[in-house]
């Protein structure tokens, strides 16, 4: 049996994750996507928002073969790893600053569980530069994501900031987030 | 009648931004100098400071038959160039963690306007590493950046920050911002 | 009247080009297309061939109100820029890879000839891996690179290499290739 | 049955090498390490030597209940994989310059078989710099490569060279190899 | 007498450090340990409870013949290295991102201080994603940092956060740290 | 007694090396210029040419009180340090592309010789694309490239070439090099 994680903080889920799981699922016997809770990061959606979204949306998502299980997990990806037996831990990879970054987690993760292997797959260069803060980012400021971002989690997306898709920007309901 | 925005937050407008202005007016009957009106940032200008500088400084540099606007902006940057019905985004590079950043903006203007193309430029090598944030991290720390931003820039600064120019550090006189 | 070259080697063209050149073609009211005679570099075609691919597929690209030229060139690509009284420099960039090397060749060229700028433009990202040398290399070896390079391009690299598209690696019909 | 590939010019096979395919063996059931057959590379070891030293050192790597395979290919990486109805394609990553090849090639790959991935893992800290390229040259030049690379290797490579160890650079036995 | 700085937050001091110190001082006469006073950065030590930490775990790297001292510094790193008449600042580097960090910082030190050199050292591999940012998201989140810290250090970050050294995530004791 | 060594090609020598040579002089009390011998690269001037180059250049660069020679050698440079009982290898480094080169050759070299350290000096900005070969290029196709090497080199380099300045490609007379 082998069972990977695919942990985040899905805040929100976009197609580029959807693509990292449809890729990596035949690798796999089951699959943890494995929602981060972090509070203290002022999250868009809760956690437990974000897990049933993942929930809804994942059916669409061929995954083969693969169990896919939805959990929310909190303190180090590595010990979440390990406690749930997982063989891997699977990262998507986009641009480079994003790697550097990967790579670190990565050795750092390994230090901390050895056994447990951290496996990069690339996502759909369509999705090349599609990231979830990007996303809030330009939703917030009235421009449309569909496409990037499964229909579902759009639309909750509209109802956390009121449904205006005038092309104006949305009024800012929840403080700390970065605009550009 | 080619029509170019050239956005940022010109927090404050430097010597590398006027490099970029100078070197890309010739490609262009009109560019719009953008100043996006970002006040969740904690800008050390207000829009309109930062709007007033630029207006003052631009006769400055030779822009040959290109006229050139200053205007402020809210929202996304793609709506605003579609708005103004430009033919192009400008934008410098520097570095590399800059290029990644602009690639993915510059993935993401083009969806969301797709017959806009941004265009690069590179600003001269002397300012590779002038930004605004590292121009307002030197000056409030006591050191002189006479050369790197228009000499009216540094007077406001100093008006900003009061006149000290003996070396020591600045009072820091609004919050939020990192120092190095 | 602004002018622009659009350098390479074109050995040979892709759909990558053609993308730069189509998103390129708004800003400028002339654009030659600059084929780089370089013989020594063992190209798969003479650059009269090149030159004459990229006339015939050109048509297909939709240039608008810009005039398309292409002229085969030796040297430096600043003297030919400054022969022609071109703007600008019309460049693609992709990777990062890339962009060190085009920032380099950049300056230089800026040394060369000061009033001359490059202009990047990106190539859409369904292109981010296309290469010339990667076209031929895949080619060779006997993959399907349809929908990649321009139809016309893929005749005439079969015509140079046999038209074999059995999926078994084409005979090697000039030497100096580097294969992978 | 899982089945990966991991293919490379292993000329020479090093450490490097076998502690990707150490850390890749818990992923699959079978992984075939396939050796491209580039004779015009003017390689240092034949494609036969080379199968030969990977089958002689490949028992000593822990590869668990996963079966090693070893066979020589000729062209396309994703031809053979399909042929050996692989569910991925191996790769280990270090450095940025690497990563933006390995992307570029993994997104060709994926458009000549798109339902074979490129699975990306990270090789150990240790052997960040260790390439095959790399070890040549060092080799060549009298350096100890030992702890890099297999003692059964190194002993190869000494054959190859003559066996002198003194620290003087050995004589260069076969043509086109770039040294530094 | 040459006499250099090693700038930083050292929040907290890592191995990482020590081992750029141990490889740059056999380069000089006299090192300064130079602690960054940071207050508005919400450091997790003071900068007094930083040079003290500093001052105990440097006897223990073996630095030859050059004195070592530890000293807090406000304002610009470059008007420090200029007071204490350093030839030149020592800096370590480890991945891109940070080198293109430092690469601009070097450049506006340069300028503010053009007689003083920036001189970068490699950490060693097996510290290749230490920082002490990273050193505090995965002590806090109950993951062990030993061996990649000082042991004094990680003893003192226990009792900052409470010596619970169980596995389970640390109460977050200081506010505006992001997690991971 | 603090010795370096600069290895590299210079063929030519450039402003770039004469501005590192400069900046890191004031680190040690001796620095060897060493000139690597690599008649397989097919070098544009002998190492004995590139020696005298280096030694008539040098009394013009301002180094204070550390002395100065020139050597040229062959092998590994961990190797000719060591002999040399030098403390250092100093590298300049400019862009990404060749940082990631220069670590793995440090560390590399670091394995060679635990003892010496490799000492990473940037260039001034205005040299950031100067590299040998891009001299190279650039003068054989005619173009100037005054203020980037020594006016030394340049009559050198037009005596190997014949002394046509007038903006047409000179003739090629070494084989071997590509262009661009």
């Amino acid at each position: 049996m082998r069972r990977a994680i695919f942990p985040g903080s899905f805040d929100p889920l976009t197609n580029g994750h959807l693509d990292i799981i449809r890729r990596s699922a035949p690798l796999f016997d089951e699959m943890i996507v494995s929602v981060l809770n972090n509070p203290e990061k002022n999250p868009m959606f809760t956690v437990d928002e974000r897990c049933e979204m993942v929930r809804e949306v994942l059916p669409s998502v061929g995954t083969g073969g693969c169990s896919m299980l939805v959990e929310a997990f909190s303190g180090l990806t590595a010990h979440f790893a390990r406690e749930r037996e997982a063989t891997a831990i699977v990262r998507g990879i986009r641009a480079v600053s994003d790697y550097e970054y990967e790579l670190r987690m990565a050795l750092m993760n390994r230090r901390l569980e050895p056994t447990i292997e951290t496996v990069f797959l690339m996502a759909g260069e369509e999705y090349s530069y599609v990231s979830s803060t990007l996303m809030k980012q330009v939703f917030e400021l009235g421009g449309r994501v569909n496409g990037l971002i499964p229909e579902l989690v759009e639309k909750k997306m509209g109802e956390k900031n009121g449904d205006d898709q005038s092309g104006s920007p949305r009024t800012d309901k929840y403080s700390g987030r970065s605009r550009r």
